[in-house]
């Protein structure tokens, strides 16, 4: 059957932008390169205060031990939201800046897919460290009372499940987030609906909210090692470090998988090199 | 009266597009055919894989015998969320691919407006309904000691309702979520208001949001005969499989309703035959 | 001062479109003007039908005297979701067609503004409450056993709060609305900003949400007299019709503060009108 | 290294607007200006009511001693929502009237990014304080029986809590704010993603609907000393006066570094000016 399959293309109405330079040390000699770094080190700062805040209010509000309202904090819908919310509004703020990671595995996704090149990636990701390990800090420097008692913002995996189930969440988790994020910037995409790239911050930051309101209950919900890289750093417990390898081996797989899932099988590379070779032939 | 009604029209400035073939059979040479069944199979998984995870994770923190907190989860809004979220970001995604249904009902809505051809609706269903069955069966692997407890995400008919409230509410939620998809894939909309589409999966996921939150205490709310099937295999108790009748009949006549409401009334078609007979007499 | 005041104007980039025709009878004659009827009609149908069934869906599942999980409905936050949500949806969805008022107070406004004729005004009153009658209708067929247990959806006052105090929280709710609907389809607007129709329906959907987060512990929130007087003909007890002057007279109130606000105060007619009346002096 | 770093700029496509003058006397010959400032007054009044509304009647609807049904209110979730919410709407209504800055912190960031005058910056600012004077005022009348019971939606410090973490709260907070408000109004960014203006009250909303999420339980979140301003007249207890500097403080400082960090890091002026100092050397 594979004879028969036609290979669309030809005059296309839209550029793939080439590809990122593979290395890309002449970025190095740019300011907009410096004022992409510390952009996403200020959004993933700023993403993990509010976040984490969020969490210890929440369980500092509804602790049943203390005989407090139990209905009185914003619940775990309202900690989905704040890690969707906040991902949407730092997405829109930074997108034209750093491009608007906020997640060295999306980085990574990005990385594989030749979007930015790896001088750039590297640095993104270790803005985005630094500026999670400086969030939490602040979360801990206004709530010292409440920040360890109430875990610390730490992803852990949660009793009951086994080290594979709280591999494989983070894994589709973050596909869903990485998907997402290609999809809504594909350039294809921009030339037939012209319009749609206004809209992306929105369903990445709804893609964020949908993973929270599943994986809560198992692992707390990574998909973004610098999230719970920087948690682990300010609260420092034994438990949160002996999980931390799941909250990077399981977003760097869940990316690398969406970025080959949508470069190979939505926009049809392999199937395109095919068919260039077969005519060349 | 009928004499005195002015049939608009002349001067249009949209097209529709011309309708799909009935059968369809030269779709099967084009391998963008075969890249949209895909899409439609790997997001309806994720559907269900962030939806029923959602439903199991809220029922297995709420649980009145474990002593827990009863207010933990993320809430009967929650699951709500997760459903019309992920319609909103799956739509957004695969839009492009296949169109976005990740929906039977909508694909049949679809084919009788002569939108897709039936080959490609038959395909699309087939690839919905099995990636509606791994998408649970993934939920199952898991959450093990959770999923046959908390119900397995299955759509039953609540204890004091009949089969015929269970069917009307199908009838009504799926005919909200259909006239809502054709509303906003009208290209005379388009013509008009030109970058309606960019918001489409917005409004699509609103609706599917909104029959959860008014049908989940009857049915909890299927509208989506893959999504009921898909549970009902895996889950595989006998009350499952004795209502599995309802979210098929049921979101298929919502559908068939929505596409014959659209097509006949809104866009007047009949009216409008009528007019080009007369005009011939 | 006042003749220091500068009239803006001379070339402008937008058109007022002309006022609508004071009573309208050629209207009559149009297919597309039974069709909008028909779409208002359907549109509060569906609206009414979904949210009363969320409000009696949450109460029958957190009755305390039925030992039932207090925490198991969608909360008064998910109600008002179901309203502000519905018509975010419903006015994207017949906003092409009818204009998608959905509410008698809008019809109201947009008739002293003159954007709409009076009997298109009238029917379309008259649409909006035959639907809500027939939604609620369909709940209380639906929910037989639960419908009149549960108050049936209707507005009342609640008690501890005076007449005065909820038309006031009436007319304010409707002023909040019926501002956000005039400010969303200015045509100057559209002009400066060209594609802010694009989003008219969310504010416009957000507004209805935010009041009934505000009044819903007053009045359960009216703000749309059909929709108060399909739920007392069904519900039909003496306190939902001794009551109901308040959800005609409220909103009715709010809606022409509004389009007096908006036309006198924003658009500055009157000033207008003054300036050029000097200038022909 | 810093000989290395290449200026960007030359031929742009996108223009900044020419500073506002500093003074700006002669807008108050324009009936433009007063429209503005009544829109502001309008617009902060709405605001007020409705959010501190959704206060106290959460508050009243959850009070433990009453025996009420706890989980019986729209949540601390729905008043993140109703701030949230509001500013949405409110920033989508008066954009084109007055800016729509509804927030003396965002006027004032603004002002010293030289966006609107010194004259404009103080009435707005005179008009958001008194519009909320006079939305909590209506509250008060409305909810005479709750209003000082349940703390009037005042700004206080929660108890647990020193002046050091609540200054930091509110400094934090209106930086996220600002910044989002600066993201989406950058004419630079217009340029680029033609549309994106569109989106803005979206993101600007979500700010403060994320930024009550986390420090709802610390402060009650002000980042709008017309908000704390207003509450504080009208409740006018000891304890809110005592913390009020902390929510004019904090507010102003935080919007001025959002400024300082939009016009000097992501917009590169004194970069660009060492840039244009340098190549006329």
């Amino acid at each position: 059957m594979a004879k028969d399959i036609v290979v669309e293309g030809g005059g296309k109405d839209y550029h793939d932008p080439p590809p990122a330079p593979f290395i890309g040390v002449q970025e190095l000699t740019k300011w907009s390169f410096y004022r992409a770094v510390i952009a996403e080190f200020v959004a993933t700062l700023l993403f993990l205060y509010v976040t984490v805040l969020t969490v210890i209010g929440y369980k500092s509000q509804t602790d049943p031990d203390m005989e407090l309202d139990q209905c009185g904090g914003v619940g775990v819908l309202g900690i989905a939201w704040a890690f969707g919310g906040m991902i949407f509004i730092l997405v829109y703020c930074t997108a034209g800046i750093s491009g608007g990671h906020i997640n060295p595995a999306v980085t990574l996704g990005l990385f594989l897919a030749r979007k930015v090149s790896m001088i750039r990636a590297l640095l993104y990701m270790i803005a985005q460290c630094l500026g999670a390990i400086c969030g939490v800090g602040l979360v801990k420097a206004f709530q010292s009372s409440y920040y360890n008692k109430y875990g610390g913002g730490a992803n852990e995996l949660a009793p009951g499940y086994n080290k594979g189930t709280g591999l494989g969440a983070e894994i589709i988790g973050t596909f869903v987030l990485v998907y997402t994020v290609f999809s809504a910037t594909d350039p294809k995409r921009s030339a037939r609906d012209s319009h749609v790239p206004v809209l992306a911050p929105l369903p990445i930051g709804f893609a964020v909210f949908m993973v929270h309101l599943a994986t809560i209950p198992i692992t707390g919900t990574g998909i973004n090692p610098a999230r719970s890289f920087g948690a682990a750093v300010i609260y420092n417990k034994e438990k949160a470090w002996d999980d931390q390898w799941i909250f990077w081996v399981g977003p760097f797989v869940g990316a690398a998988a969406a970025a080959f899932y949508h470069q190979f099988v939505l926009r049809a590379t392999a199937i395109k090199a095919l068919g260039s070779f077969r005519s060349n032939a």
